[in-house]
């Protein structure tokens, strides 16, 4: 009988080397930030699509062939209207909600907890794919101006989600040059390449892109509403991480709201303008839909040429703000997952800050998940997108929704009347008549191109996202139920003073007469004078042999053979101390005493059965056996 | 605080369904059989290695071109000459250990026991490569026949590796037709086909292989003596399994060792004209070295041609005497193991008996040893060749040597003198001279050509083995080492009574207060007076709250409140139980008394941080302190 040695010194080092010294609950940081960097910390997200929405947008038109790609322009216009819509909506959002309102919160504080659930399963979904997405697209940047790395993207994209993973556990402080540095370069370079497109396209002198890869698709098709409608709905992707303002108001300096709000109208028409003027020169330089090449690095080339710096620097940026934008999903699903799993839907042990005071298990979490995207889809964007911004504008949907009804119900408040809720204060607004057709409008409009999207991807993938987020919200509920049990299983409201113990029978499984089963047995006598020591017998010969020995080392407790013809070990053992379990009174507890070899070395369990381990993983599916351990370090004596 | 759920009677049930009910120990077989018999249970291992022997000596030579070919004749008469030294000398040790001989036995009774572990490593490392190259080989006649398959060879060598690894688990009667139609089939077919191939060449109608895919070398060599004795190296492989008998004698009828020793000549008879006669066609068909068709198959379509039945016949038994050559590892390897494990130098598991009284532990680790090493090399007979037969000639060198200084030993002896040894009986023999004489040149036959093999091989993949088995002896003396400890630490011999206890202190870790923690409480008192419960509070607010609850309800028992400002659970606890072990005195006991939940549903433990199975990793650490599980089943009551 043997287990598992304990204390791991050298794995608590070497997770300190690589994550950092444990900090103190009380270095929990509570700074905030103006606007400017405010801009940097959330905007990474929203911006990096530009790097992927045009290239969406170009590979479904190019389907019907060269003269489809026309209509990308017409199609980015849409989406830049459908950008406004949100950003009017959510801009409210903030004003309502000054201490965060994610969708999450929004929806359960207005719409109830199976909207709220959905929405948590939506987001907790995309943002895993933001992960994945972004990831991949930042590899492409890469790939594209290094072609011979694209065989090993996969292993870049992971190896790059480890490296975050790690800076992730570490902790990383939401503000200063961490994030300002990547974002105002990524904005300064990208501005200034689209100012110098549009002034070479003005002078005639923008050239046209050649040498692409061109994208070989199974099937062409022809161009129909339809096509354009899944063009409109991959380009969409554009819109994510628009929301993420709204989850992190309280870190702007006060007045938070309002600074929050600026900063996320002008995140917007900085998006606006990026995806405009990309779209626009990727439609005037000729650019093509390719696997190999990215629609950023097809401009770049033809504006600079392959060997100008501002070639590299172009796609450097883009790559580091993409890698920036998969770190904002970092920072929000632990977040989120914290939230659901405080409520009791999410296992609780996302609420708990690890050793660096950020949630451990959300970003373990997210990081598996997102890698196992990464390996299924093979680092490919085009083959993710399908499945990306589904969830994103369905907690639109459900956000909006939950505002608009916010509105409804402070119509019907007295003026200065305040109802406290779980995550706001709802008050009367002289103005609630707008603003609930503001909201109103935005989620009728995202639902709408939500169900765009279901339909137009529903059989390149979005099918996955139409189950998957009912089957989480399932399970949230399954979670839920489990946790509520348990609570009203270990109540004390209704807990009456213990019966008092009658009769306290102590049974000792003993494989031999030795130092390990003597130190067994003098433990069980301190304990109860009812001792009973169990033998299992797998030569039928070896009984009389134990016996003898126990005459003389029993010390007079009573020795039971159990015979084990089918050579079984703790089966019969187990099935021995079940008999016993049921034929006891209410009042009679059962204690099985295990002698438990600990061996000095691990790989000297090797050497020994597991029975003790087998014996205890059994006893523990019996009703009131406890179960005690005498652990005999062998070897420590000497 | 949780664990596993335990009970698994669905696994039981596929268990008993893949492998059997379980066997009665009183149901071990005893049944003895004849010659003919004998020989089809132990020949297959020694005949079927012709399947792939004369292959290896043509792989060789062809390096140096097709002329070189005509050295293989000489080869393969070489080795038969060393064949008729090893079954003289195997004869004598039958004689001599009517109980069974194998080389590990001999080389314990003889030579001590560095020896015999040596062996023991030499012959349990080959056995796993009789697996492997048996199934290769096996596996490359069906894909001889049909090519198409030859892409998915490892597939179905793990394929028949799972299928004679469950057949085994459930036990094979070692007699009677299931080893004797395969054997007497493949023996009646390839004589047939050598009959029919010496009438060919005799009439002069033999006719030359032709469409061979010759197989490409990366380099080519000239001829060379070392190359030559590198062909015969490689083509030794037909000796393995010679052995096989001196392992089983008690299975024959008496007299045993008599009929054992016969049959053991027949084999070999059998075997020579076997190896011959199929190197003297391949010869003289003009065969060919080639990855893709083995020799046997080259031959059987000049002879017959590719749609006579007779091809797929020959390539049939072939197979399926290399499947049955297999096997014969599966009763050697386990057999040895347990040997080995009964002496002290493997894991004891390895003498267990399961359900179905075979050595359950054995033939796993067989199956995954021979696993491992046909994915490795991709299930290449020819690259698994160099690493073959090293073992089984290191035994033989073993064997010879102990059986020789046996000769030496009995000399000394007065007639009629006996000593009981380990494994036989030593007397005075009036013939030790000439047998001493036999032996001893037999040690030094197959000691050279071990050399032989590890030179000419070195470089091509016996290093390997020249570095692994001087590493498993290493191994079972670090495993000895442990069992002799252990034995010397649980010894009663100077036990004294051990000291009266004078306190018994118990601790409660309450991680909040509920019903859980009320059982513990009630049973730690129950044992004790001096009980304490301990709270780690990971939230500095927290202590507060669960003082006042303890007032309401902990009974009067002292509460102690550990702060955890790093947010650590299961670290403070086992802190706080460090310190107090540390001050008590020798006649002190201390036992935690851990609350442990056991959710109805296994998926519930992924619900809870699992502190109390890390909290009991960590006191296993800990000297003398006893660990007692309270079971709080959830749910159960509901």
């Amino acid at each position: 009988m043997a287990t598992t040695t304990a204390k791991q010194p050298l794995l608590e080092s070497f997770k300190q080397l690589l994550i950092g010294p444990r900090l103190h609950t009380a270095d929990a940081p509570h700074q905030t930030i103006g606007k400017a960097i405010g801009l940097a910390v959330f905007a990474s997200d929203a911006l990096s699509s530009t790097a992927y929405a045009t290239d969406e947008i170009i590979i479904v038109l190019f389907m019907a062939g060269t003269g489809a790609l026309a209509f990308s322009l017409p199609v980015a216009i849409g989406i830049i209207t459908l950008l406004a819509i949100v950003t009017i909506s959510y801009e409210q959002t903030i004003h309502a909600y000054p201490n965060g309102g994610g969708a999450y919160i929004v929806a359960r504080d207005n719409l109830g907890e199976a909207p709220a659930q959905t929405a948590g399963a939506a987001l907790l979904t995309d943002y895993i794919l933001t992960v994945a997405v972004s990831i991949s697209s930042g590899v492409a940047q890469i790939t594209s101006a290094f072609p011979e790395l694209y065989p090993w993207r996969v292993w870049i994209a992971l190896g790059i989600i480890l490296f975050m993973t790690l800076v992730n556990l570490r902790g990383v402080k939401e503000s200063g040059m961490t994030f300002s540095i990547p974002t105002y370069f990524f904005l300064i370079v990208t501005l200034f390449t689209i100012g110098f497109g549009f002034f070479r396209y003005f002078t005639g002198t923008l050239g046209a892109v050649t040498g692409v890869e061109v994208m070989k698709y199974e099937t062409t098709q022809a161009l129909s509403l339809f096509l354009i409608l899944r063009a409109f709905s991959s380009g969409c992707t554009a819109l994510t991480g628009v929301e993420a303002i709204s989850n992190g108001i309280t870190a702007f300096k006060e007045p938070s709201s309002r600074n929050a709000g600026i900063t996320l109208i002008w995140m917007s028409t900085i998006l606006s303008v990026m995806f405009f003027g990309m779209t626009f020169l990727a439609r005037h330089t000729g650019a093509s839909a390719s696997e190999t090449e990215t629609i950023f690095s097809q401009i770049a080339r033809t504006l600079y040429g392959l060997d100008h710096p501002m070639y590299l620097i172009l796609l450097g940026a883009t790559t580091l703000i993409l890698i920036m934008a998969a770190n904002t999903a970092y920072a929000d699903f632990p977040r989120l997952g914290a939230l659901q799993a405080g409520d009791g839907f999410l296992p609780k042990q996302l609420t708990y800050r690890g050793s660096r005071l950020v949630f451990t298990y959300g970003i373990v979490t997210l990081a598996g998940f997102a890698s196992l995207l990464i390996i299924v889809f093979g680092a490919r964007t085009t083959a993710l997108i399908p499945l990306y911004a589904i969830g994103v504008f369905l907690s639109f949907t459900i956000s909006q929704t939950g505002m608009a009804v916010r509105w409804w119900k402070s119509s019907k408040l007295k003026p200065g009347e305040e109802i406290q809720q779980l995550g706001s204060m709802l008050r009367y607004d002289p103005r609630w008549r707008i603003k609930l057709v503001i909201n109103s409008f935005g989620a009728a409009a995202t639902f709408v191109v939500m169900i765009v999207f279901a339909v137009t991807k529903f059989a390149h993938g979005a099918w996955i996202v139409v189950l998957l987020i009912p089957a989480l919200v399932f399970v949230f509920y399954r979670i839920h139920h489990h946790y509520k049990d348990l609570a009203a299983d270990l109540s004390l409201d209704s807990y009456g003073a213990p019966a008092r113990i009658r009769r306290h029978r102590v049974i000792v499984p003993v494989s031999g007469v030795h130092r390990g089963t003597m130190r067994a047995l003098h433990y069980a006598r301190s304990v109860s004078d009812d001792v009973t020591a169990v033998h299992v017998a797998i030569d039928p010969n070896d009984e009389q042999r134990i016996q003898n020995k126990w005459q003389k080392w029993g010390d007079g407790v009573r020795l039971q053979v159990v015979q084990s013809p089918y050579r079984l070990l703790h089966e019969p053992l187990l099935e021995y101390i079940r008999c016993i379990a049921a034929q006891r009174q209410t009042s009679e507890v059962l204690t099985v005493v295990v002698p438990e070899f600990v061996p000095a070395r691990a790989w000297h369990n090797l050497l020994h059965m597991q029975t003790a381990f087998l014996l205890r993983l059994g006893l523990l599916g019996l009703k009131d056996v406890v179960i005690t351990e005498i652990p005999y370090h062998v070897g420590e004596d000497r």
